[in-house]
């Protein structure tokens, strides 16, 4: 089952609150969707997750379809027996990681060729593939497969992917039958407006039950990130979630969300945690930062994770300069915790339309 | 404040329950200690070693001199407070690190000059300092600086060092002065039963609140072990704990038990944890022999840890494959518990009187 209806909408920009409905359970929106790429959200377990605030995660088909592969999580019915956890999952349509991490071996109509990053071994990954492993996972929220580009890319080069792609997003319609779980379009282009009025139109024509923009943070000057957005969010079927993929920043997701964006992925929380940068509100700090050595407060007095509640920084310098398991843990659950306490109080500034007031004094918090 | 008392005897072994009494709580004996070298049981927070049923927790000297340093965790007002666990805490002298992981320099009466593992800093730790250090963590129970020595040693090198940690004993204690933190001496003497009988006859002149056997498990052959534990622990006044540092095995734990251990600690639960390998009643298990790829089971289905609880042989494999920082967690948890359990039931069985037939049952379930 998937439903998505609109809740409430900012006067002065295009933010909008909404409520995604999914066999797994309710989101509410803006939503920011911590990654687990390979079944684990990295080094939280589940019950964390939930303590963070997340709603929903995000799976990897290309990272799973590998290792353990579908064999294995078919024993479990799906990947939410598998992880344990229990709320919605989204998965990824493995185009992304094909383009990035594969050695892609030959790119055609039927489907991408490549090599796995782990062992070398060949693959061909054809549209009904990615969404036969997409079921197989048990996702609530399957994306279509998509070819996608590096930036720049030429206007020729960007139309001929945007073409390969809506002629996948055709065959993963039709793979999907009737599965009841949602399906996704991802809109391409590069960073031609002409091209992504094009692609969002064709995808509208064949009818999902949301949109993706694909294709941005791949190196593109930020503000270049910000217009394509700007020009795409709006030609998108208003009454569907709108989901940029793979961004952003904490200051990205307000700018985003201003435009009319209602989900996003990024490993900027987690990742980053793991590199000891850590969020707050007037923006990030290193841990290993030696002003921290003998400093008894937490990464934020005013936070309430589980982090913050017990831990000082100079704990968290400790244990990351001591390179301690426990530190890649207690970094990343405040900083998961950061992105969804920022997403709830977007989500609140909207419904009580406030957001662009909202808005402006978060990025005049940030320090330079 | 430190307490001890026998509360109950097997009369067909040695083993005995008893209570410790200290400021951060009691421990009931026999006990394993979970290691907690640089301020962080390896990947697991205080919540989740107490859910494991750890009741005592131990931290290396040797490694929180050097980082993060006395001063930072002054700040803290110990060890407690910087970690965030509230039970009690023994920490180790600084002994055996120094002559494990550091480059000795100088080894002199007065005390070790040592090169520091992680930057080469020259440091001098005396008995004194050692005591110094272990009161400024806050230290329930501080161990006495002893001198260890290698296996094989001759008598008369383990002779030098088991009168020189007899002279260190003396100034750890007067070092000590009137702080009411337990102190303990440690027997040592190699493996030359008149060696272990004079440095124990040694530490009973002086009195502590404990005696610990040093100087095991350092790679001798598991027989000659277990002989020196059998020869050491009876002499030591029975009315104080008696600790085996640094040993050892499940099986090991069982026998030593046996022989009138009261006290444990070892990095085998969390080390083996962190290479995969997973303790059951039959034994242990390697969690990547790929029999396990498609084993929806727990690692073992009477286990009531949280991974066993929660997730499968299957997925705990595909974590360890990935690499995934999950892994280590999960499969920390369960050794810990694991052997926090063992001594829960090694407990009952001799306040029921029946550790004999316990230990018998143990050893034979143990697959080769």
């Amino acid at each position: 089952m998937f439903n998505f209806k609109v809740v409430s909408r900012s006067t002065a920009t295009r933010a909008r609150t909404g409520l995604l409905q999914t066999a797994h359970g309710e989101v509410k929106t803006p939503v920011f969707m911590p990654v687990g790429t390979r079944a684990s959200v990295k080094s939280l377990t589940p019950e964390e997750l939930l303590d963070c605030g997340a709603q929903i995660i995000l799976g990897n088909t290309y990272h799973l379809y590998l290792r353990p592969g579908c064999e294995v999580i078919r024993s479990f019915n799906g990947l939410h027996g598998f992880m344990h956890w229990d709320g919605p999952i989204l998965t990824d349509s493995g185009g992304f990681q094909i383009f990035s991490l594969a050695k892609l071996r030959k790119l055609s109509e039927e489907g991408a060729l490549f090599q796995s990053h782990i062992d070398g071994s060949q693959h061909m990954l054809t549209p009904e593939k990615s969404v036969e492993v997409q079921l197989c996972l048990g996702s609530d929220i399957i994306m279509c497969l998509d070819e996608c580009i590096k930036y720049p890319t030429e206007w020729d080069a960007a139309n001929k992917a945007l073409q390969l792609t809506t002629q996948w997003a055709k065959r993963c319609k039709a793979a999907l039958g009737k599965e009841k779980n949602a399906l996704f379009g991802i809109v391409q282009g590069g960073m031609f407006k002409d091209l992504r009025e094009t692609s969002a139109h064709a995808l509208m024509d064949i009818g999902f039950n949301g949109y993706a923009v694909g294709g941005l943070s791949v190196g593109e000057p930020k503000d270049i990130m910000l217009e394509i957005a700007d020009f795409t969010l709006p030609i998108l079927d208003d009454t569907k979630p709108k989901y940029i993929m793979g961004v952003g920043t904490p200051e990205d997701l307000v700018e985003l969300v201003a435009l009319g964006g209602d989900m996003f992925d990024c490993v900027i929380p987690t990742r980053n945690a793991r590199n000891g940068q850590m969020f707050t509100k007037f923006g990030a700090i290193n841990i290993c930062n030696s002003r921290f050595k003998y400093d008894t407060e937490p990464i934020d007095s005013e936070c309430t994770c589980y982090t913050c509640q017990n831990y000082s920084r100079a704990y968290l310098r400790h244990l990351y300069m001591a390179k301690e398991l426990l530190a890649y843990r207690l970094n990343t659950i405040h900083n998961i915790h950061y992105y969804t306490r920022l997403m709830e109080n977007v989500r609140t500034a909207i419904s009580q339309d406030r957001f662009e007031a909202f808005k402006k004094d978060f990025i005049q918090n940030r320090r330079p």
